[in-house]
């Protein structure tokens, strides 16, 4: 497996691939927040990257990769939303089709957002269907190729992008951080941030953030083995509810995570009310976990630096009301 | 007068004064819709900027411009809320002690942010007394220097900085800016960036966005002379509220200013929903004005470029959630 892991190097030349497309999203802080906290937190504002979440980095990164000859068939994805919309913005941008598989009850913003951006969207039932396996069939049938969402070394190469950036504006910033934090549903984020951060930042604890019902990242780091979540599970966070590690994500993980964090639905509500408050972003409950982990006191802060990644800001407007009503 | 007027050269050292603690907002656009417009649209992101508004650029360069054997007996200033924060805060990270005088009807998070950066908060009868001055006495009285809310060259070319920013960021973007649109209270914002561009877009056409009962600006740019609202007119955009032009303010938007463009309260929340599902961002009602007269065609967007500064994002919770259920 490790000859096929994606390395440093890897990131550097997604960076280049994608530098004249994508949004170098800011890393912000509120000073009031850090005084409250007795430590600094920085947060790297990823919903506002094209299609509002990082998953257009590895998007762009992995279809760029794509040979001019093998993109005629188009290209095809299954994703819970964010990763759907990257590859259908990402293939608009480069000129191929896409089709893309997504759960019935997907937010619809994210389901219209897809189709807006050209895709042919598929509908399926998340707890009743595979997938993988409409996807894959599609691919065979179409000649299509799979943009896998996040175990493929091209997809988390591109998610690292935000590691690289992380890196140069905290030393812009004059922060060193002690930790960095992201959601992960399949890994392919934390991942590829861990490797993004590993030339510059070698020592920084890399934390995984998951629902409290889907931390199988967590546990799997535990044991060392997939370890998967109970099927009858839900959470708000509709990003973050894969029910494994990845292979390569899980082979990087292993090596670089320090550990992995859950958290409940009731603190990701929290979570979104204080960005909100603090840093005036919209937060999608996917993108609210780590600090959502920073505010329950999962990793300490105090006297300390941490970095959070919020992820992506796709989320209905019912729900972040909610959110803001119950904070 | 005129000899007094700040310049171009003003904003340049204004940006090397605030250059190490100010945050370079990003500018940023939505591919979805640009294609609805057919046009392109940029935004401007102040909300993120240090205390949640563009105030904190001002009112740090004027503090940073009073000698030092001038502090001891701090400053004072009249605000309806993001001035205040940025006084406070600019004040604080100073060393400087701030007096602020604040309407009983300021959006609770301003008040009690303003407090938490270590201000003393005085509070008024906006429609009652005259906050001009309440600070005036105190001024007086304490020996405090007056840090104004928009009428001072020093808070003018801090808000220019914007405009300098602009011109960077729309040149890497590969955008041309036809028009830059900002909402005006006295004017310190709009003005400041019409000479914050004069040196790289000295064509760009620039407007100053004000709520429908409160467009003193507007028509005071066709009349010629400062006209004044109606006192018993209420908005929603509370920190747009000002009276009438400032004398600097207006001397220069006479000169630079295309025009003047006015929203209503309805529109101002349907442009902040636009901001949430687009932009992912948080506007405050004066901060979404300028996407509103986007939105309602009050200047032309098809086949051009505007540019349109999201001022604050500092609004109470309640206000964001009916914004979000009436759009």
């Amino acid at each position: 497996m490790t000859d096929t892991l994606p390395t440093h190097d890897d990131v550097r030349r997604a960076a280049d691939r994608i530098r004249a497309v994508a949004t170098v999203t800011p890393l912000i802080e509120s000073p009031l927040l850090n005084e409250e906290f007795g430590g600094r937190l920085l947060i790297k504002c990823e919903m506002l990257q094209r299609t509002g979440s990082f998953k257009f980095r590895g998007a762009y990164n992995r279809i760029s990769m794509i040979p001019e000859a093998e993109r005629e068939n188009g290209v095809v994805a299954f994703s819970s939303g964010n990763h759907a919309q990257g590859v259908a913005c990402a293939a608009q941008m480069l000129g191929v089709k896409a089709a893309i598989v997504m759960p019935k009850d997907a937010p619809t913003l994210k389901v219209e957002n897809t189709r807006a951006y050209g895709a042919e969207v598929l509908l399926y039932d998340r707890f009743g269907e595979s997938r993988d396996e409409i996807a894959t069939r599609i691919s065979r049938e179409r000649g299509s190729i799979l943009v896998k969402p996040f175990d493929d070394p091209g997809i988390i190469a591109g998610q690292g992008t935000i590691g690289l950036e992380i890196a140069q504006q905290a030393m812009t910033l004059g922060a060193a951080p002690d930790a960095v934090l992201a959601g992960c549903s399949g890994g392919g984020l934390i991942t590829g941030i861990a490797l993004g951060l590993s030339d510059q930042l070698p020592k920084t604890e890399i934390y995984s953030v998951e629902p409290a019902a889907f931390d199988d990242m967590a546990r799997s780091l535990k044991s060392g083995k997939h370890e998967k979540n109970d099927p009858a599970a839900r959470s708000i966070c509709d990003a973050l509810l894969v029910q494994t590690p990845g292979d390569i994500t899980f082979a990087i993980a292993k090596q670089r995570l320090k550990g992995g964090l859950a958290v409940t639905d009731a603190e990701v509500k929290k979570a979104m009310a204080l960005a909100f408050r603090h840093f005036k972003v919209v937060c999608e409950p996917g993108g609210a976990v780590g600090i959502a982990a920073v505010m329950a006191g999962k990793v300490p802060i105090k006297g300390r630096t941490v970095v959070v990644v919020t992820s992506g800001g796709n989320v209905d407007p019912a729900l972040f009301r909610e959110a803001l009503a119950s904070a």
